[in-house]
């Protein structure tokens, strides 16, 4: 049985970089060591990564104004490492809430002291099933931040609020590399890696380093302008996860760049959104406007029959589609490694469980 | 040619973990997965993460008043993140600073806001090459800090100091698992992964869950009370690190645990010791009282002769001897996964090449 992975996070890698990693495993360059034993201080470690680095650089069309970090704790670290590093003129931040993962970069910024935090625009009366429309800015903000996708809530915004003079920072963690993101408008963005890249464990940070204060002072591992000083090398890096996302990065260049990727997001996510539409069981639970690439929660709108559709699809080898417990339903998660055919399995496979469940269905659709 | 690795960290692997990875990299207990994959909300992880934690306290014989985390950021991270749970009470806390890693954790911690920060003893004297011996707390202090074994200077604490009434927080990054720390005399211990265990980008922090403060509300990722409550799944944790280190937990138990692996590396670390002590060109550097098991320094007293035996070392499969950027010379670091033939190969190079470089030393021996 072929088996489709719908999960969220940590996802489906492309298949020939697994098999690659296998391949290599334990000697790294005919080292006649693992890649999981070589030293960050080492030769072959340095030109990994300086490789790794120069590949994204190019794939995100970073400009020269930005610099990339490559970090631990997953983007939640940087609820944290963003506003004590941007934050310190105004000492103002903006947020934009969207749904639970701008929420929680809300709640951490403000257990920080001397920050003042503003929520600025709000999901919360649709439900989160939209994104908020009105988005203004009445202050000056060290920066205004944006969940760009909502992993959970599946919105995404597909155009970026017009907020002239404000700095954006952006949370990509769900489609960095799969959707094509204008880097130069951003300050700085963030993402985690094993959504749309590789194993977790590995965190991305651009940013404009312009807006650093070189004289700030922070802990070190919290402290980009040291962090960037070491060029990520200020402690021993991940250096797995870095290796395993650096041949992504190869295969994604391969495949034609994000460019490449995004329009076979799109193709994706059509037919699963387009089988949505067309349904009169299920239903795609974000407004058509904000409609994530990447993250697609859909529901039957009752409890029950909902829970037999994923175990059902379980056994057909559609794995992780059971929505997040915050929202509940299904949800399919179809990143750059999940191939087409997985989607439409997928289809294929909502169109029969609809058709069993509700033969009336498939006869009136005629 | 045999290649033995004695980097200081990324280090060797059990060569039977390393080839189990490979064996199941492309699906991980039959799931057609690679454990790059997974969800960190699957069963298949939560039964791999349970099994890791419960065989980490089963080899260091961790008290039920103690919770264990698996974390990410290194040692490193931990500089700021203990201060922030710990030191919450005096406010004050003590450091002995016994070399680079200490002296790293004092700056970290002086960075904080409202923390009292005392440096109660010092190496420095010595430059480093012995630990002080008067070490004594004049107030009462949140906790007294110690690097357990220094992994550039080459010393290690081989009898913890009297300190009544103190709680003590060790890092012991470079010999966890490899040494029988008794973790009842510890309020907190903590260490990073790439040495002992298994690849960069897992930290464990063990924790006395009475010192911290139910009530204080932390930054998520920086918060012990949060990140114990999640069970270190608050987000997204490293799943692949944390999947090789429970494969070397279970190896450890197989040889014998912890005690074995004792025995093992002072077996190891004498061998290397006694050759130091009885060359004529070569010695170790750190005082005899005060040697790490783990990490060796060493040194001709001549730079170019220490940079020519680096060179040939490697040439002969000796790699990673090349001692830290701060002290120069030489370092032999020999973890868990070190074999016992390594440091055998070692010193016969050694041997071999004092008689090239001096060939009276060898008569004179006689």
């Amino acid at each position: 049985m072929v088996v489709y992975n719908f999960s969220a996070g940590p996802a489906m890698m492309p298949s020939e970089v697994v098999e690659q990693i296998k391949a290599e495993l334990t000697s790294y360059k005919a080292s006649q060591m693992s890649v999981m034993e070589i030293s960050h201080r080492s030769d072959l470690y340095a030109q990994m990564f300086q490789e790794a680095k120069a590949d994204l650089r190019e794939l995100l069309a970073v400009p020269k104004t930005h610099r990339i970090l490559f970090l631990q704790g997953g983007a939640s670290m940087q609820f944290t490492t963003v506003p004590l590093n941007l934050a310190y003129k105004t000492k103002r931040i903006a947020f934009v809430d969207t749904g639970h993962w701008s929420q929680t970069a809300i709640a951490d910024a403000k257990l920080l002291p001397d920050k003042e935090v503003d929520v600025i625009a709000s999901g919360h009366e649709n439900g989160y099933t939209a994104l908020p429309t009105k988005i203004k800015a009445q202050k000056d903000y060290d920066y205004v931040h944006l969940t760009i996708n909502n992993t959970i809530e599946g919105t995404m915004f597909q155009k970026l609020p017009e907020l002239a003079g404000q700095t954006l920072v952006g949370d990509i963690s769900s489609n960095i590399l799969g959707y094509q993101h204008n880097v130069d408008k951003y300050g700085l963005l963030y993402a985690s890696a094993q959504k749309n890249i590789g194993p977790a464990g590995l965190t991305l940070v651009i940013v404009k380093e312009d807006l650093l204060d070189q004289e700030q002072d922070l802990p070190s591992m919290l402290d980009y302008v040291k962090l960037i000083k070491e060029d990520s090398n200020l402690n021993t890096p991940p250096v797995f996860p870095i290796y395993a996302a650096g041949l992504v990065f190869k295969w994604l260049k391969k495949q034609g760049g994000v460019a490449q990727m995004q329009r076979q997001n799109e193709e994706k996510s059509n037919l699963l959104y387009e089988q949505l539409d067309n349904s009169k069981l299920f239903k795609a639970t974000a407004a058509k406007a904000d409609r994530s690439l990447t993250n697609i929660p859909f529901t039957t709108g009752d409890k029950a029959l909902d829970e037999r559709f994923v175990t059902e699809a379980t056994q057909a080898g559609l794995c992780n589609l059971k929505g997040h417990a915050l929202v509940g339903g299904m949800r399919a998660s179809m990143y750059n490694a999940f191939p087409y055919a997985g989607a439409k399995a997928l289809v294929e496979f909502m169109q029969k469980f609809e058709q069993q469940v509700h033969p009336s269905f498939a006869v009136s659709a005629l």
